[in-house]
């Protein structure tokens, strides 16, 4: 019988339509500390908390696996060397998060525009004071990261009149979303034009502290960065130093390096920064449409039929994205 | 020689570009207790002080007048009897506001799905907590008012995926930027289902006073209210209460009644209610967009060429819009 292995934390929730799964499997729940022990004889792994680093270290004791699913868009925690090197397929959450992230942006986006953190001190204060705000119309952005998540940020930006470059492994013109792409090793080059900086890139040996002090140096000083992506493509240091001392106006924030961040972290209350908690993706129903798409998987996979995209672990992305 | 009268208020910036107004009229920059001193003579009045209701007052020293512009988008301060019945040509801010108030809604509503004033106080705190936020996809729109800025702010919605339903004067099928137009007199029929009731309506007698206590109560409990038209359309203490005991869910307030908002109003202080100081279409350069669209008007006036659209006193509006 087929051997289906979810890797699961206390935190996280079980949904009943899982339930089904054993009509077609053995199914072991297992949380990071009995990983290792339930991969012998699993087939296919789903990893259900997606922020587990455990599989690493599991990994050697499977033995027939062919198939990992990561209920999330990142998979930078499975590009370790045995599996990246293996014939094992790895699905992801491929356009789950792609409407929720990209609203976040713009939510962001409007927030520095229309000056509303001012805006709220000067309501708590009961101060009625007219002052001029800024149209996203005609301002330009660029959003590194080309994938479902970049694209969809893309089109919202360009409905508010927003000119949008992107940023990818390869440089190109003419394409749908993008106004044109170019490719992210010359990022320098495309800096100093841009209002809104937008990491929506996955967490790859390229983008690994891409974000550093000389990207932030060659941004107009009223430039704000939005990242989404992940935490550790900026240089912490780095932002900080350029947000508390003006090289760049802003940022938004929901990855960050390290995560939790912690209490006494001064990112916390740098200047024109809004920092949340990595959930840009977690918007009501998050976790039903992610089971939704793991049973839509399944029931290919147990049918012997391919998957609409699998994940390039060498690349760290689905590459028909890109 | 013709006569132009400028109505302003020592607050207001005296554009350089006016300066060429004197090449084809005697220009007379006035306040308002100088208006009627100015008046007899005039043959065109700019409202440059466009809050100012000095008109009605003065109007009767008018004895040439025939056309009045208003530096803003409602009209509502000119619709007094003598101009209403008169033959003054009156033309106003069409189109100029539309984008900046669009982006302020959107803005409005990002931060009530995102829970952004809960994710401040939570990194004010230094909390990281990670929660769900909502959707704006598949939400609903119910937007008061289908002039220039109604219908910007509709598009934008419909950019994120939510279904816009628009409400004026007349029903009508089949439109390009709602999915449906209905009879505002009939707004009650249409709540049980509404997201976001959204207020671009002018202030007419129609609308005076419209979104009353029966309103809040038809609405979901987890509505929000936007209110970007005129404060005087919504009744304030129905507002306040719909607020405070849970009959809807927020309100996102550039406009409301009373203006300014006094420090002590208990409205600062609702739950889940942002108040901005009547600036949603002040964004940066506007001062100038006004200044640049009254010149192209005037150029037509001095030229006897018609206006490109003019205010329907009686109705409140530019009625090619609706």
């Amino acid at each position: 019988m087929t051997i289906l292995t979810i890797l699961t934390s206390p935190d996280k929730p079980r949904p009943a339509v899982f339930d089904r799964l054993g009509d077609d499997a053995e199914v072991r729940w297992v949380e990071a500390d009995t990983l290792a022990a339930a991969l012998p004889g699993s087939d296919a792994l789903l990893m259900w908390d997606f922020f587990s680093t455990a599989l690493e270290d599991a990994f050697p004791t499977a033995d027939r696996l062919s198939w990992v699913h990561a209920a999330s868009a990142g998979v930078d925690s499975l590009r370790f060397r045995r599996l990246v090197d293996s014939d094992v397929t790895v699905t992801n959450a491929h356009g789950v998060f792609d409407q929720a992230i990209a609203e976040y942006v713009l939510g962001v986006v409007l927030m520095f525009a229309k000056r509303s953190v001012e805006s709220l001190e000067l309501q708590r204060d009961h101060v009625w004071h007219r002052r001029e705000t800024e149209t996203v119309a005609g301002t330009r952005a660029l959003v590194v990261g080309t994938g479902g998540i970049g694209r969809r940020t893309a089109r919202l930006l360009r409905a508010f009149g927003v000119d949008v470059v992107g940023a990818a492994t390869h440089a190109r013109a003419g394409d749908a979303d993008f106004s044109r792409i170019i490719d992210s090793a010359h990022l320098g080059e495309h800096l100093s034009s841009v209002d809104w900086l937008i990491n929506a890139a996955p967490l790859t040996d390229a983008t690994r502290g891409m974000f550093d002090a000389s990207v932030f140096a060659q941004l107009p000083s009223t430039a704000r960065f939005v990242s989404i992506g992940r935490g550790a493509s900026t240089k912490t240091d780095d932002l900080l130093a350029a947000l508390s001392d003006g090289t760049i106006a802003g940022a938004g924030l929901d990855v960050v390096d390290p995560e939790p961040l912690p209490p006494g972290h001064p990112l916390w209350d740098a200047p024109n920064t809004l920092i949340t908690a990595h959930l840009s993706g977690d918007t009501e129903g998050w976790t039903d449409r992610l089971a939704q798409q793991f049973l839509t998987h399944w029931d290919r996979w147990v049918a012997g039929e391919p998957f609409p995209q699998t994940v390039d672990l060498r690349a760290g992305y689905v590459p028909s994205e890109t």
